[in-house]
């Protein structure tokens, strides 16, 4: 990374602020490119896996979720953490896929690494497009609650455009989705 | 929101954890739709503003900066944080611009508000499409090391689409900007 020397920060050392099931938070010094020290703040997350389910018809399939941090609702695409860091998510893209709604996925390809804060954050979202689709049971997790929403994969883009899907797995997802297939 | 009455949680309690200059972590328990408790890790943010800033010729001017909590540099729209949690995130965003990259905007319209990790995080993000630019001087923040990078709009988009430019605001500001300017 000699090539951006210049805008580089150097890690220095960092001090355990809060160790959580889901993150934990250090506070970081680090040396500025002009020789100053300054303080961050990083939140630790093992990372996720995200999936656009397409079938033939074009349908997306949605799951709907209350969101406390929000404090609402969210319309999104599948997805859940990796089981530990050193998960494939592609993996992890299965199984969430499969728990949340029954679908398998013949192909997965991924979409994108996408990160959500990465002014604050280490998590990253692997986000597949999942097609050649079958229907089986679900298997939410235990204490899951979920509701199945199945539109048209325009629709779903409109109403991105439109402000009304900002989750950020979901918004990527699916208008990647949609540019990949020409929709 | 009494439609979602089978998804919804009950705030119960929280507990701060950690409270830092740019975040606040708190433990909270919410009672379950089957009436269990269980405990949430919530991230409070107050907030930011990335912009999308598109010029006569289709050129959309980018900034690359060091993130260390990713321990690399990336390429991202012009963003900042809000002053206070009732900033108006359209005066944030003229603001942002002008300092990140001596831009300013005449158009300034409101692309989505995007939600980086609704799992555990407060932070929403308002995006931005700017248009009717002017060049001035750079302003950027003390301690803020930046590099601008202009390239065509159409070329950012593929940029997105080959999973190179993944931080999540970049990456939906981009795919939304051309959608809507139907490139």
């Amino acid at each position: 990374m000699a090539e951006y020397e210049d805008i580089r920060e150097q890690f220095l050392r960092e001090t355990p602020r809060f160790e959580g099931r889901l993150i934990t938070v250090c506070e970081r010094m680090v040396r500025l490119p002009n020789g100053r020290e300054a303080q961050r703040e990083i939140v630790y997350h093992k990372g996720a896996a995200a999936i656009v389910p397409v079938d033939a018809q074009g349908m997306v399939t949605l799951v709907r979720q209350y969101r406390t941090a929000l404090e609402t609702e969210m319309l999104e695409i599948p997805a859940g953490k990796l089981d530990t860091a050193a998960e494939d998510p592609l993996v992890c893209a299965h199984r969430e896929l499969q728990e949340e709604t029954g679908l398998s996925a013949e192909h997965m390809e991924l979409l994108t690494p996408m990160y959500p804060t990465p002014g604050y954050d280490t998590e990253v979202v692997a986000i597949y497009l999942a097609t050649g689709l079958s229907q089986h049971e679900t298997h939410p997790d235990d204490d899951e609650f979920l509701r199945i929403e199945r539109m048209p994969l325009t629709q779903a883009v409109d109403r991105v455009m439109h402000g009304e899907l900002g989750d950020a797995k979901t918004a990527i997802g699916l208008l990647m989705a949609a540019r990949k297939l020409c929709l």
